[in-house]
């Protein structure tokens, strides 16, 4: 199989990728897993962390915002497509244009490939519960009423797809995620980022602020049960997801005050002691804003699994980040 | 003030333009109605009505497709801009990459535009009936999930509506309408053209076939009803409208045999026997998937007012377009 992963040296892109590589998992056109025989990793930055070490592999560094390189990348023939190259939800919000170019017009062009490629391409579009807004409990018929610039740009991206895939142009899929904890590497522009920060810089050692209150109440998944999701979606049966091919992703959700409870008792006091709370009113109003529960039947019935506990989130994040080695 | 209104020698496009100049009515910058200095009507077509005939009018044939022209007719100022330019549902269907230019990139032209203009003008977005798909009743919190190229173009266009008002942009605003019916003049291209067809020629003295059942249930909404409905969410509050700008309009359900009975009734039994009944199953399908009721407690609280029966809406034709003249 020919696949194709847009940001894909980019923190989902690289752990899908590596998992990819490890085992033929992705049902090809036979309908039966197939073997991977060339991956492309197209992102727009060069990789932070160390890109996967195979022959199958092959590093783009391009932007997506030009239909010309996401043409050649995707040539006249691909058998999947997982399209995580986006600007985040901060980054879109600062910068109109950019996200509009990026989240909107790249992610058109990616279809456009797919569509003119030959064969009907499963192509897999990251979205987020950010195309929900005002809403406290998310579930299958929520309406999608995003208020920022970056869940618009979402929920566009999924009528595409649904509209792509209903004429046939390729067999799309879009994946609502939770917000993703915990994030391992740097902080990124998104305003959920602290939610990972204040688990990933006790972990290693360093202090971290928390922006927001004890009671705040966020709804996460680790990027171990991601990986598994996207990879699920890309293998549902098309029949079985229908015409509406957006599934919302549950996740769990812990309050902070849990969270770092879990990590004052996987981790020890000491560690959960390098956590300060300066309230920041501008996170937490966003924060406040986003949906708390996600309890959606689709990803149950389609065997879409959220983590088990936090406390799972947390330890899946020292096993598989961590080495297993918390700096105590 | 100055006005703007794309698809503006189009069906409805024309009718506000008529409206606008007969009265001033539209709540300017001061939040009062104000005087109509200039009235563009930008339309990629030449008029097939004839235009109307004003010093304050400026026909402007063009697409708004180019953004070059869209941004000179909008200016460095403008006011008010009713956005009705678009493919049709079965034109759309049919050539999907000039759906997607029109309908979405067009619609981004004239948002842009907006933005790019003085001050924050008022503007009105065309959505349609078309965003919901597999919902027989529709409320103010269905979702939308269109099943066509069209409606998955309109709710884009909402999503951008909503996000550049958020964004201070323009004060936008969306009404999804129902099917038009009765439209005057030749069919166009819209799947639903029967609904219309079925009136319009028996009553001017020619025959015409219906394509579906008369077991089938129209919403439909009269031209003169749609107009003021443009001119009552133009003039709305900002502030009663909220972050959700996209209002439904209501409209009336009957049934086809429902339809033909009113005609009957006004018209009498020669004019509705000019109906014939070839069923097309393609357009029975189509139409088929469209829902039945739409009973929103928002455009009711809004004091947006549907027909009041289906023989409201034959007199409106006969007296709007027929001079009160039936073809006996």
């Amino acid at each position: 199989m020919k696949v194709v992963i847009t940001g894909g040296t980019g923190m989902l892109g690289r752990r899908l990728a590596l998992r990819l590589l490890a085992a033929d998992e992705l049902v090809g056109p036979s309908g039966q897993a197939e073997a991977l025989e060339r991956l492309f990793l197209v992102d727009a930055f060069a990789p932070a962390e160390p890109p996967p070490e195979d022959p199958r592999v092959e590093i783009v560094t391009a932007n997506i915002c030009d239909p010309a390189v996401v043409r050649r990348v995707i040539g006249d023939s691909v058998d999947s497509v997982f399209h995580f190259a986006a600007v985040v939800s901060g980054g879109a919000e600062a910068d109109f244009d950019l996200g509009y170019q990026v989240n909107l017009d790249g992610a058109r062009n990616v279809f456009e490939a797919c569509r003119a490629s030959a064969g009907t391409p499963r192509v897999v579009f990251t979205s987020s519960l950010a195309v929900y807004g005002g809403f406290r409990d998310i579930v299958d018929d929520t309406p999608l009423t995003p208020q920022t610039s970056y869940g618009a740009q979402k929920a566009t991206g999924e009528l595409m797809v649904n509209d792509y895939s209903r004429k046939g142009f390729f067999d799309g899929r879009s994946l609502r995620l939770p917000t993703i904890v915990v994030r391992p590497g740097k902080p990124n522009k998104a305003a959920s980022g602290f939610a990972s920060s204040i688990l990933r810089e006790p972990l290693q050692g360093d202090t971290v602020n928390c922006p927001v209150s004890a009671e705040t109440r966020m709804l996460i998944l680790s990027p171990r049960r991601a990986v598994q999701a996207f990879i699920d979606i890309h293998n549902a049966d098309a029949e079985q997801l229908g015409f509406q091919r957006g599934v919302m992703m549950n996740g769990i959700s812990p309050t902070i005050g849990e969270i770092v409870a879990a990590l004052r008792e996987i981790a020890g006091a000491r560690v959960a002691e390098r956590i300060s709370w300066q309230p920041d009113a501008q996170i937490q109003g966003m924060v406040d804003n986003w949906p708390w529960f996600a309890t959606g039947a689709r990803a149950r019935g389609l065997g879409f699994e959220p983590d088990g506990s936090i406390e799972e989130v947390i330890q899946s994040f020292i096993d598989d980040e961590l080495g297993g080695q918390i700096a105590g």
